[in-house]
């Protein structure tokens, strides 16, 4: 028994984009730079990928830059803008359940004189636009809201919060690695200037993404090289990993309508189920959330426990962000929802994704129950 | 006609590193962060290949810092260095032939308000260690020399000078990118404190590289994140690129010494045939130089238009770096060799790899004299 229910850490590559992959490995093999005809096929399979991706969010796809990482993204985003627009102003707004390379980032920038303001949320998870307006200042370079929560799932306001900044001449940024792919995004229609995307969270490889930068912002690189990415991204692109990513935008577009219902659908019997074992709290809003989110706390249990238990019944799942489950640390997102230290340290997240069967689900609405059971009957804390 | 001989700019990969690849992306698709199954068995791939790496270079593996590319290699340990360490001081050395992102990254931190020193190369593209010697000053925090170039092939004393950087106390980097798998690297023995290195240049899959820093460098990260890579590097790994990576480090092992003897004797049947047309020139050392570089220039012509004369004839060649090649400046390192723009113009590079053939070097001794002597004919310059 082997049921991957991760799918916000990392998905598993579809046969297709595999497929689409394999020939610019030792076939097309050339540096997209080179001028010979090696070079040029693997430059004409790159520009594909960035008209597909670029079309799926309404964009220009030579506002698409490619990049290995979200987190190098949002590093482009955060510290990019903040170096290029530093004599306009050094003050910048994030929320306070920004992924941790936001947060990160962000603490690097206040030690270089930048000023952070991270807006609250409520016990949901959602930011208040009147909170967003209330702090922007005169020296606000840049607001940067996580389109949807990579733990807990909850959906930001974002056309409410982008036309905010839109109207007061304020670059907004999301990090919109959760939601790319499941919601429409139109980020000329949402007033969105920068947006970053990863190709691992949507059956593509690992190793790329993009960040959207609206034409004519004011950015600098964060790696300096050889004039690729239009400039804004040294480094030989990573043609594989670029295609890779584009047949996986393909699919999701192709699908996503349909594929969302169908993991509502799944998602919302999980809940129904789980919410029935006492003293189970669903994390996150419970409409404004993701169609492939569950996040829930079990009182009394630590999260890591029934994190190892499920995996020892062949279910994979987490307690929260991938990139933080090293830490001891309670989740920091389900703090800023006013949840107690213990109370964030027995939370659960199941994250479905596009192998994600009836059957999958089924499972953990049968196996789940006892072993909440079985560890709340040898727990200390109750 | 198929002849890649543009291995400089990126390689074919090698099949066993596809093979060794492939369950990565659709059976072991976990995110090494992960505390399941699927997280720990790419956690357990990737420290296999960060060991493999390791001893190739006889480094500890906790010095191996994954990256997405040799640009993000070489921005890491100039920007990172330079952030961590200018309370020490900020003067950087580096010599005037390196890669565009060395030079770029410095460029930026003069901008910061860091010093930058280029040193000068003699006419075969060498540093001369006294001159080292003389730059460094009290306030000298990084000296950053490229191992091997990546145009005219010069191999540099990396020992000397890393040594004299090690006794003055001075963080010495090397960016190894064309060096890492033909020559012996021994970064204990040579005192090398940082040392950047690529997977596209020796069969491996392109978006993958790794920076070697020394233990107890104080280094910023370039990427902040979720403090994978010993807090170095904020992302997700590609882990599917690393396997890749560590089993082309592996190939490249296994068979060097008798390969670099092959392609030693290939390129210097080509050197010796081609310096048989009039007005032709070898740039770079003719003895100190990479196994698979030759760089010739050929009086009265463009690079460019021999460039895409051979690619008509089937033959993948370059003019220099590919990371430059769209630009219509001369090389600034053959500049640096002393050439004057002209004579810069008429370059042309053939790179060497696993996959030449001797019947490959053969048939560009048959064609080029007749390429050259077509163009010279309808050359303006002559």
């Amino acid at each position: 028994m082997k049921i991957y229910l991760d799918n916000a850490a990392s998905t598993k590559i579809d046969s297709q984009v595999i497929k689409a992959m394999l020939p610019y490995f030792d076939q097309k093999y050339g540096n997209a730079r080179s001028i010979h005809q090696f070079g040029q096929e693997a430059k004409i399979a790159l520009e594909e990928s960035r008209e597909t991706i670029a079309e799926f969010i309404n964009a220009d796809s030579n506002e698409i830059v490619f990049t290995s990482s979200a987190t190098e993204g949002n590093n482009l985003a955060l510290k990019g803008i903040a170096f290029a627009n530093r004599d306009k102003g050094k003050h910048i707004i994030i929320s306070s359940i920004e992924h941790p390379c936001i947060m990160e980032s962000a603490a690097w920038l206040e030690k270089q004189g930048f000023k952070v303001t991270k807006l609250k949320v409520d016990k949901d998870g959602l930011v208040d636009p009147s909170d967003l307006e209330k702090a922007i200042q005169k020296d606000t370079i840049l607001v940067s809201i996580i389109f949807a929560s990579n733990e807990i799932g909850t959906i930001q306001p974002i056309e409410k919060l982008a036309k905010i900044c839109r109207d007061k001449g304020v670059y907004f940024h999301t990090d919109a690695v959760q939601a790319f792919g499941k919601l429409d995004i139109d980020v000329k229609k949402m007033n969105i200037d920068l947006l970053t995307t990863s190709s691992h969270k949507v059956y593509g490889p690992k190793g790329v993404a993009c960040l959207y930068v609206k034409q004519g912002i004011d950015i600098t690189p964060l790696l300096h090289g050889g004039g690729q990415e239009m400039g804004l991204r040294g480094s030989t692109v990573n043609v594989s990993g670029v295609v890779g990513f584009g047949k996986a935008v393909e699919l999701c577009r192709d699908e996503m309508k349909e594929e969302e219902a169908r993991l509502a659908k799944l998602r919302d019997k999980l809940i129904k189920n789980i919410l029935r074992i006492p003293k189970t709290y669903l994390n996150g809003h419970s409409k404004k959330r993701l169609s492939n989110n569950v996040n829930f706390r079990f009182s009394f249990i630590e999260g890591e426990s029934l994190v190892i238990q499920l995996d020892l019944k062949g279910v994979a799942v987490s307690t929260g962000s991938a990139c933080s489950s090293i830490t001891l640390e309670p989740s920091h997102i389900l703090l800023a929802t006013g949840l107690k230290p213990e109370e964030a340290h027995g939370s659960l997240r199941i994250t479905l994704g596009r192998f994600t069967t009836e059957q999958d689900i089924d499972y953990v609405i049968k196996v789940l129950p006892k072993i909440v059971k079985d560890l709340r009957d040898i727990s200390p804390f109750k």
